[in-house]
């Protein structure tokens, strides 16, 4: 860690490993003997579609994505997503199952709205989303085009654990905050997308992995860059893609390679994750704020009682470094997102901080 | 000019300035002690916002865009607006007029086909798109929506002289690859628009200039990120944007500014134009692509009658570092796109090799 570096929390934009930002800079004005930055390189040049072509194929590989799914980059991160999803799936039934797990699900079902007949299949709005609902408490519409749901809450700090089982009916998911630090088998879904900004990539992109025969029956009036199709058959280039934000996505990519890929990232993730949640179950004033069995590994979610000293313990960590740290409004406290790009020490950090901070505000 | 840089003739993505890139790699791990790199920064933080709120006054500054018009930074670059132009705009009469004078013109026009009911206004399709049709020439439907027209040609190397007058029918106008290189009275257009890949900055962003009384008419299944109203209410953030493509726009305008603003650009830019064009009118090889009147300065396009001489050409002037002068495959011959950020020392050095071949190959 360089010493003039902060630990920085935030649900996002957050964190990027330091080695990325170091090739990044080094590479600026002329990359890897091009005689240009790669913000400057045409899109359909050889030096560009390398890097692209590398990423994509990183992707596939980490994520072992089947040959029966294609990985696609769109603009507009998760929201756009809000409504490209009902746009292009929905027409099968007009209808879809909603799983309501937050805020960012609340906002997609909303926005699906406008495009078909939705149901909401479960949700946790009743303890202010504190909880992922179990399988046997999620009522699905057989008939449904899709079942979507969010499966880290960055806000509530909740997680699930499971894969929910929808029989035939094609599950769409938002690993917006936990792609990438957990395996996952692509081939269970129908689609998985992410808006790159919280574990892979600056803010730009929203990576899209999508069975093909999904595609292709997108409503008349999708605009024509949201049509799944189009994006498949152009291999994400119907127009310029944002490039750069690309090509830091390749340079995580082999950044991850270096961690062990995702087995060994989820490793590290799990250690990172005890540190703070051994600190909340030994604690007598710090209140984890997400049910136990739904804990998130990305995003922390505590508090202290006393709403002064919740503005202390932030103050105090922004001293130390330790950034970035006041939770949500909706859930209050504090919130510590510890996405792949947060290195250990500076959780250990945060840990060694909230111990001290208790024995000092007993 | 640092030795190991190109001239990059590319029509866009393409040159960014020097200065700006060396800035971008020297802040890229910890930017003005932040401790963060603008990547890393939270959208809703402090830091950000400093640098979003001053890119935005800077291009309102630059633009002299009036109160009655807001600047919003979306994402899906000039093809998504193809698409968000009628689903906002087209919904008062139903009807829209489309100048087709090159091949993003035509994009746009028949995807707004999809939205409503489109009348060519214009079309330059019968001389292959090498002139711009006169306001004689342009039949308008006195209650269209709006009417429709790409300013600057980036294929055929054609740029409008002048502002269509339609009368009380709204303006829209794709300034993709010429927006700041002239000045523009932006109170005379209903909607500016522009990727921002060619003439401003890195891909991933649309500069959008509307009159806000335009705006709050959109389609009802219109996505949400797609609305106009939406993106002024929320000052562009009803997401994340891309934070460091909108940063990186900001180091350009202050650069622009040390130019002269646009009043200094344009000067530089008509010098460069003259230097090439020059040469085409002494030339008794190469051939201009585009009549004399309708000439734009950003996109010189230009060919040698024999094939062979053309692939040559290209060859020659890469050994130079004179790159990416292959036009585009609808027109033939070189293309040289001079963009702002294109040294005069660049354009001087092609115009000199093009005399130089001219000799030898005669």
């Amino acid at each position: 860690m360089q010493t003039d570096r902060i630990y920085n929390f935030a649900p996002g934009p957050s964190m990027l490993p330091l080695p990325v930002l170091e090739q990044a800079a080094a590479e600026m004005t002329n990359c890897r003997g091009t005689g240009m930055s790669v913000m400057e390189m045409s899109h359909r040049g050889k030096e560009y579609l390398g890097i692209f072509e590398e990423t994509k194929a990183d992707l596939k590989n980490l994520l072992k994505v089947p040959d029966s799914h294609e990985i696609i980059f769109m603009q507009g991160g998760a929201t756009l997503q809000f409504s490209a999803i009902p746009m292009n799936l929905i027409g099968k039934t007009g209808k879809a199952d909603y799983a309501v797990t937050g805020s960012f699900s609340n906002l997609a079902m909303k926005e699906a709205k406008k495009y078909g007949d939705i149901h909401i299949a479960c949700s946790s709005e009743d303890k202010n989303h504190t909880y992922i609902p179990q399988q046997e408490d999620i009522s699905l519409t057989p008939d449904a085009s899709y079942f979507y749901y969010c499966c880290n809450n960055t806000i509530f700090g909740t997680e699930w654990k499971y894969i929910p089982e929808t029989g035939d009916v094609p599950l769409v998911c938002d690993m917006s905050s936990n792609i990438m630090s957990v395996p996952v088998d692509v081939s269970r879904y129908g689609l998985i997308y992410a808006g790159v900004q919280k574990n892979m990539a600056p803010a730009g992109v929203a990576v899209v992995i999508v069975d093909k025969t999904l595609a292709g029956k997108e409503h008349p009036l999708t605009p024509k860059l949201m049509s799944y199709q189009l994006m498949i058959d152009t291999d994400s280039m119907p127009n310029t893609p944002p490039c750069y934000t690309i090509y830091i996505l390749g340079l995580v990519l082999k950044w991850l390679y270096a961690q062990g890929g995702i087995e060994g990232m989820s490793q590290i993730k799990a250690q990172k994750a005890k540190l703070l949640y051994d600190v909340l179950d030994d604690s007598k004033i710090f209140i984890g704020c997400a049910e136990k069995p739904s804990r998130s590994d990305m995003n922390v979610t505590f508090r202290i009682a006393s709403d002064e000293l919740n503005d202390k313990f932030i103050k105090e960590a922004k001293v130390l470094g330790l950034c970035n740290l006041k939770g949500h409004r909706s859930v209050g406290g504090m919130r510590a997102s510890i996405y792949n790009a947060m290195p250990i020490e500076g959780v250990q950090k945060l840990a060694a901080f909230m111990r001290d901070f208790e024995v000092n505000n007993k």
